[in-house]
């Protein structure tokens, strides 16, 4: 892409480092700095050439940058902008891959210079696993990547952005950051937060006993409790509502099976039966999925 | 298996034909019997040639069995224990595999004659998928089988059964049917009623944009409704306890997003990941999971 010659990733962890090995796969000709303030990861990153550069100043990081990828978590993102923001080249892109978007939105309105464009990204892509050791050059393969956008996003941005997802594998939507926030507290912080309180409300010693549909639903509820903190807490309104709507279904089987309604239980099964098979068969055509 | 020579297997689908492959295959001198109602399982279970021989008569399936396993919805057992009780040979073994065991047990001492032996059975392994095309014969490898029993088993048939589970694979433990259905409401039962109603508190079109943390987490809402209508209204009393459960722990994390208290939502998902890293460590180390 001849309208991005270096790419600058803040934070190396498994989204960050994937990013960069990423880029270096599918955009060989991209020189990737990364940077990272922990040394114990940049030393890890250098052992893994997760980067062409790694360094230890964020403010030389960016310093020849025509796209900046923020890849830490989202509570950090106010101040990396304020620290980056005069060391940044006038007409470069900076992105953030957090996991909200209503809030980096409007930190970046706050501290960044009107000479660079900002657009929020969200790749929908990741593992409960942490750290650069678990980056894959392929993670976002097939993976949906939301771009955000206002009013006053910068449209050449959002098109140069979209052909940087588009080249890593993904498959492109756009939308604002408060539609954005409002579907994934449904479908992303949702999830994770009923995973938490499915292990919560079990037993220890119990759990010895559980099959591999306990692990599987689960299974989120292993991720990095830092960073999904930062994620519930910046999208809070949205994520509660999301919380009373599962409570509401729990409560709807809760009754049927109390008051031994066979048929109001069928139907509510049967219900989501069909609405996952319908995305299991919409994620297929778009081959987001092999089965 | 010297006194195991013929087993019968009473419905063929995806667990009934799994069992019916894993004998064939861990042990090859046991003759199996598989018995379906169906004219059409019947003919597929043929063609995977699941059995040594596939009848369509309950009573004459069962005429020469050691071992009968009843393998349907749990709200048939009831009528089926009442087909097969005059058919039965004397001293020979009846265990079923639904989910559930307390129901079971009450059905089995009103049908069955005092002549045979009754031993409750919970391979805690399946999948998401239904019908014989999907029998694996090792779906049991490193599952944990539950045996239950009471006061009144006999001794002799719960050794046999334990030796047939373990050579077909299974990690086996014994327990009374209350005990079972307390723990496996929380273990199994919950988190299928959860899987449910986090797609049910989703919109079909929202959910297009989901990524692989809520196919994982929502994977078993994928299975049978009937199946699971059954389970879930035999087991009632528990299922509804572990609702509240999870209604309780989902209303502190929503409590701790609205008053925006991060340690609080920190301590509440490190207790998670911690818990389900045991379980992991703990499967790891019996082998029951590969990392």
């Amino acid at each position: 892409m001849k309208d991005l010659r270096q790419i600058t990733v803040i934070g190396l962890g498994l989204l960050g480092g994937s990013v960069a090995l990423a880029i270096s796969r599918r955009l060989p000709a991209v020189k990737v700095v990364g940077y990272t303030h922990r040394a114990s990861t940049r030393r890890r990153a250098r052992r893994l050439a997760a980067a062409n550069k790694i360094v230890d100043d964020i403010r030389r990081s960016v310093a020849d940058a025509d796209l900046v990828i923020v890849a830490t978590p989202i509570g950090t993102f106010e101040q990396i902008f304020g620290e980056i923001a005069d060391a940044l080249p006038p007409g470069s892109i900076v992105t953030d891959i957090g996991s909200t978007k209503v809030l980096p939105h409007r930190w970046a309105n706050k501290m960044l210079p009107k000479t660079v464009h900002y657009v929020g990204s969200h790749p929908v892509a990741g593992s409960e696993q942490r750290g650069i050791e678990f980056a894959r050059p392929d993670l976002f393969d097939g993976a949906t990547c939301i771009l955000t956008t206002t009013r006053e996003t910068n449209r050449q941005a959002v098109q140069t952005l979209k052909r940087f997802w588009t080249e890593l594998g993904c498959l492109v939507k756009i939308m604002s950051p408060a539609e954005h926030d409002r579907i994934l507290a449904n479908i992303s912080h949702l999830p994770h937060v009923t995973a938490v309180a499915l292990v919560n409300a079990n037993k220890s010693e119990e759990l010895k006993l559980a099959g591999k549909g306990f692990l599987d639903t689960s299974r989120i509820a292993s991720g990095p409790p830092n960073i999904w903190a930062d994620v519930l807490l910046t999208n809070a309104g949205n994520t509660t509502r999301s919380i009373d709507k599962i409570i509401a279904e729990l409560s709807k089987l809760k009754n049927a099976i109390k008051n031994q309604n066979k048929a109001q239980i069928e139907k509510l099964l049967e219900a989501a039966r069909d609405k996952r098979s319908s995305l299991l068969n919409h994620k297929v055509r778009r081959k987001e999925l092999m089965l």
